[in-house]
């Protein structure tokens, strides 16, 4: 390899320069902020874990996004962090184990072995909060709001909420009385809404005309409020079915009282892929970018894996995926101050320092930086600030 | 593996819980402050990159410390980074390709496959400045002021820097002409300062008596200011160790005139073991705690590799090894919303938040949060602040 490819990144894998470097940090101080003020404790999870701690869906995407290593240490299998949240899960169970509502937030690095969809960054920057102990709809109301207010604060506007319960597929499937392999087929289809494939499949099932027709209607369930009534019709035989989108109604509901400039979208066949939702899934759009921003959900047993089963509800944003739609940080004015090796100088420009300006000190034979508005200089034999004229 | 195991974290793998990262946190952002206030602009380096670009010493220390994957889309090895500072150097060089003065910061997660030293963290979160294109001892000064001045942020005192400089190693083993494997077990031997193995090591070799006498001394050369004086009388026909030694020697007194409250401490045999350190290095210590905080050397060579040669030289701290010394952030007080479903109780509360008040709201039957001091009530049928007694 010679020197001219040494500086190739791989695909998918993006560095941040200075000027979107400062549109990141400003957005996740102004995110770990928020949450805060909302009584979300950040917490700061490895970068690896043994691999039965991170996969906590067996054979689930994550399974397949993460990267391997051995532990030199033991030999044992490690596993570089895929998704923060089965780690803000295992720190609830097990690391803090209080009793009652637990607010957790975090952000960090998170490496995908390859990029989730085209395009899609393998090293994202993932910052989310997570509400364990309650699994009443308030908890989900109160994380769909902290969602919202994340993309409200990120500048984002005309968000469309997607919303969907993985309790409809289950209790269909369950309802059908699918087999795993058949359960994953449809599975797999559903994800792509592959409409031509599943009527061949759903053909090729020895299930009545009845189970025939939900199979295939939960596939076209999705749109706008009518979706939900549409669905009570199809599933009016499954009782989980009609309850899950009772309390998919219920929360949307008390969303559009709480937050008056929001569009509603509904997709009951949303399965989110992770296979560790249990229950209400979401996820927020904006017009101009076609993917998902905001992802999130009801994940209640990840805890028993760490010997405590406990409700939870939470959601993450990718903040590299939000970098393109971000507002460029004005960069901070600036003092040069021309090389002169007088420690009197160097106590002046501390001074400023001190008081919160941006001082760049002149190294030996270098010009003026222009990209300064004032300057440090000499008068009456005291150090002092002067404009920089052009 | 039981659930009772799946919490197990790997040894030197750490988790920080929410009064630890909160501390972290906090610093981590006083810090960047500080960099920014010195003109130090910040960059987002990824977390793994092509072997190539992160090994930029070749059979160095780094090499043995980078986990290594396979890229699933090219076949290609990938590391995930054991160091920042080479991914600053590549980006100066290639991303940037400014002229002039650069000076760039990061803060991140670094992940080690073994610990560097016993009982040290596989896990550190990196925090550093770099300022490359300019090869005069200002830079250096500069740098370790800012260094000084970030364990001084820290809250740490009783500082004492540790100096070297790797030019008087280079120039003793030139002058003394040992082939590669020799040199290779004389540095070995200075790392361990190991007294006995090195006069045996020194005996087998047809060196000259004088040479013999320089090997063995530089390894003693290690202490208060006389070592300074005791360097130029040894190397005094090695004209690059004296040039050395007074590089060192102007670069502290500079140190002296700025900083008042320092200690000094010179080892002439200081080699970083990082291989690509060429001029001084340094690292700062505090009494209570044996290991040194943060490190740092000049290293003009990197450059090379990504296809411009460029002076450099910069510093870093691990945030978790700074944990223990630092106090603990004072919890911010907080108000508890008890649970209402009316929507003007959560208008009341936004209006809190916006305000910069922490607000935890209450669950359906969750009890007063007793770590709130003050709660949302209803007075008049208007929604209000009251004390919360105990």
């Amino acid at each position: 390899m010679t020197s001219v490819d040494r500086w190739l990144l791989p695909d998918g894998v993006e560095e941040l320069l200075p000027a979107q470097a400062a549109q990141v940090e400003a957005l996740r101080r102004q995110l770990l902020d928020l949450y805060k003020r909302w009584g979300y404790e950040l917490i700061i999870p490895p970068m690896l874990e043994y691999t039965e701690s991170l996969l906590v869906g067996l054979g689930s995407d994550i399974d397949l996004l993460t990267f391997r290593v051995t532990d030199q240490l033991t030999g044992r299998m490690m596993g570089i962090r895929a998704d923060i949240t089965p780690q803000a899960a295992r720190i609830d169970a097990h690391s803090l184990g209080r009793e009652g509502p637990v607010r957790l937030c975090y952000a960090g690095s998170v490496l995908h072995s390859k990029p989730k969809q085209p395009l899609a960054s393998r090293s994202p920057i993932q910052l989310g909060a997570e509400l364990y102990g309650d699994n009443s709809p308030a908890s989900d109301l109160e994380i769909i709001c902290l969602m919202l207010e994340t993309l409200r604060v990120a500048g984002l506007e005309g968000i469309t909420l997607d919303t969907g319960h993985v309790g409809i597929y289950r209790a269909v499937v369950k309802a059908a009385a699918l087999n795993a392999e058949q359960e994953a087929s449809y599975f797999d289809i559903l994800q792509r809404k592959a409409k031509t494939e599943l009527k061949l499949f759903v053909a090729s099932l020895p299930v009545s005309a009845n189970v025939a027709k939900q199979l295939l209607e939960l596939n076209e369930l999705h749109g706008g409020e009518d979706v939900l009534s549409r669905g009570r019709a199809l599933f009016a035989d499954i009782p989980e079915a009609v309850a899950a989108i009772a309390s998919l109604e219920e929360l949307t509901s008390a969303l559009a009282l709480r937050i008056a400039d929001i569009k509603f979208y509904f997709d009951l066949a949303e399965l989110r892929g992770l296979h560790y939702h249990t229950g209400v899934v979401f996820s927020a759009l904006v017009r101009e970018h076609g993917q998902a921003l905001a992802l999130g959900g009801r994940y209640d047993d990840i805890g028993v894996l760490f010997g405590r089963a406990r409700p939870a509800t939470g959601f993450s944003v990718d903040l590299k995926a939000l970098l393109e739609l971000l507002s460029p940080v004005a960069e901070p004015s600036a003092v040069f101050a021309p090389y002169d090796p007088d420690p009197k100088q160097w106590l002046f420009v501390q001074t400023l320092r001190d008081a919160g300006e941006r001082v760049i000190c002149g190294l030996p034979g270098q010009d003026v930086d222009t990209t300064c508005d004032r300057l440090v200089g000499k008068h009456d034999g005291q150090w002092c600030l002067t404009p920089l004229r052009d």
